[in-house]
């Protein structure tokens, strides 16, 4: 169903839960099978300075290794646009990440992202996702 | 009208010859008013390492900035996926770009990219632009 007609601030509480399912769950707890809820199972992700992952069993293992190694404690998103586009919305945002490297002080990092939005079994979950450094 | 419904092997050729024309024109030929053709007038830039970059006449700034400074020579765009997204498509792509900076060697630096498009006067354009380092 095309999203035009749907209930667009409906749609935006979702994207929020979503977005907040990765800041709490997959940073805050690493509870790393949340990822089921938030990537399309062909979800393709585009890391600054890495090749881009495909599917949603290798986007689990990026993620482990990425908040391991930095020792990542939250991530936070901030949408600043949201298009409709047919049966999903393209999503430009701002973020913060925050961590711990081993035996440094804490760090944060800002970003900015695009994410393409689908819904896959009623939820609505990041098809395409990619960022870079600096807002 | 959706993408869905229309033609996307046409749609694709359109495509092409828009990122064609970023490649010859804005970079070969330093044609910066050929970004009236390939971006929409309120598309948004978000390029690694620097802000966010709104509208189209900011977006020519910003391009200017960025060929000079690295005396940049091509940007050749190859699109991986193309999903149609209402009256839009989501590109996934790779891309390589061809530069001469000062007193150095020809460097080529190797990107990946997702632009939204939209149809704009008749021509398909790049509503948002993202990029970011390695394929």
């Amino acid at each position: 169903m095309d999203t035009a007609g749907m209930d667009i601030s409906a749609i935006k509480q979702s994207m929020a839960e979503t977005n907040e399912l990765f800041n709490t769950e997959v940073f805050g707890k690493r509870n790393f099978e949340a990822l089921d809820r938030i990537y399309t199972s062909d979800a393709r992700v585009l890391p600054p300075g890495r090749l881009m992952v495909t599917g949603r069993q290798e986007i689990k293992g990026f993620w482990f290794d990425i908040i391991r190694s930095y020792n990542a404690k939250s991530a936070v998103l901030c949408p600043i646009d949201v298009i409709p586009a047919g049966e999903g919305l393209v999503e430009v945002g701002r973020g913060v990440m925050t961590a711990e490297p081993a035996g440094q002080p804490e760090v944060q990092v800002d970003f900015k992202y695009v994410v393409f939005w689908q819904q896959e079994d009623g939820l609505w979950k990041w098809h395409v996702d990619i960022w870079n450094l600096s807002w």
